[in-house]
């Protein structure tokens, strides 16, 4: 068993170090698409559902915009990876591309997980109010496909907490298992959570965000603390809601661990 | 005359120093998406045509990808901005939405200007082989869209060539008309082509390539020379393709800008 393990963890390249790496790399990822994002104004006709008849979408343009591209990526296979989750499944076509072999790593828990409807609230609720300054300039379908860049880098990274999940529990199942049986998620959430990583987290993605949201010229080396998002703002998006919503995802995957 | 056109200027926003603040931000976005698809490898069957049977599309993978999510940015309205182009205009369903009120800035000239299939050309034979390590993980939907965002812009960077024209031949219009009359393409070339600032140029898009594709940690402030793209490739793709590209723009505008 623990040999059959070993060699599905080397055919993954799944170690902690490998996830940790994955959930750095991804940082960079979502401060260029929130970046990107900041770029519009609010543009709110890009949200408002009750311009839904007169466009003839069914709800508000954004939702068109995602429901439309997801639909394309899903056909072309996007959602065979394990990693990615479509924001409306229930109107996500079968993909036509032939199967990819993706490394068999997670539990077959993972299939019930999918808390993009919390990402979209989230997202559109409390982050796009602090991301963008008030306006209007036009470009809705820019910003609606903007929009999809930063939800799926989102939540891309919120899902693959079940990786970490896996992982850690592969790691030390004597520590997991008296809590998954209890089904205590209290215990779980508890054995999850390092607030000193948490709190290095934050300050590093604050740090990335105004690296590369400074403006850049040839004669400055040094920012002028000119930044095109507040890097304060990053920080919070992952202290309040990522990393949160990661751990959700962490501790739903390990209560069915055993099933 | 004059006062008609020093106020559609104010109305546009349009100073040749808003058209150069808006090619330097053009630069970030261009770098962030690089970096974006450098994360994947090259993952040749996206672009493999004769898969096409087997997929049940009509083309590669990325040209369905390309198609089908520039068929509903279009009815969302992308393309009524004048600074957006299709790659495939043949098949580019209507806008579905009410107008918006785009500042009129450009001459006619620009409605018979589209060099996205040599960006099309450029980008698959030239910049991707530079771009990506070889390999192949299985994503390729995500790899299409990731080429669509680099592909939107590029192509929208080198069509502004568009308003860069027309600000330069409003400032001087004198400068131009004989050229235009004579429809001396070479001429034009000259009046656009300043060296010592295509140089300066290359010179900040490679140092924004270091800045923005450097791993940041907590710990050290300076990279240690590992970037997730190339910076000197950067420099080239501006130097050998975008800025030739946009003049080659901005030479078919005048061409036509006393029609």
């Amino acid at each position: 068993m623990a040999e059959t393990e070993a060699s599905s963890d080397s055919a993954a390249g799944m170690t902690l170090d490998a996830v940790r790496d994955a959930l750095v790399r991804q940082e960079d990822t979502i401060i260029f698409y929130l970046i990107e994002r900041a770029k519009f104004p609010i543009n709110s006709p890009t949200y408002d559902e009750s311009r839904a008849s007169i466009l003839g979408f069914g709800g508000s343009l954004v939702q068109f915009i995602v429901k439309e591209t997801e639909a394309a990526q899903a056909k072309a296979g996007r959602f065979q990876n394990p990693e990615e989750h479509p924001f409306f499944p229930d109107v996500t076509p079968p993909s036509l591309v032939p199967p990819y072999d993706y490394p068999l790593v997670l539990h077959r828990a993972a299939d019930f997980i999918n808390v993009n409807d919390q990402i979209w609230d989230m997202y559109f609720k409390e982050l796009l109010p602090l991301l963008t300054e008030p306006g209007d300039d036009g470009n809705y379908a820019s910003t609606a496909s903007s929009d999809l860049n930063c939800l799926q880098a989102i939540s891309r990274r919120i899902h693959y907490g079940n990786f970490v999940a896996e992982v850690k529990f592969r790691d030390a199942p004597q520590d997991y298992e008296p809590a998954i049986r209890a089904q205590d998620r209290d215990a779980l959430m508890k054995l999850l959570t390092f607030e000193a990583v948490e709190e290095m987290v934050k300050k590093r993605v604050e740090k990335k965000a105004k690296i590369f949201s400074q403006e850049v010229t040839l004669n400055s080396t040094e920012s002028k603390g000119k930044y095109k998002i507040n890097p304060s703002m990053v920080s919070r998006l992952y202290g309040e809601w990522i990393m949160p919503l990661t751990k959700h995802v962490e501790v739903e995957y390990l209560l069915r661990r055993l099933d």
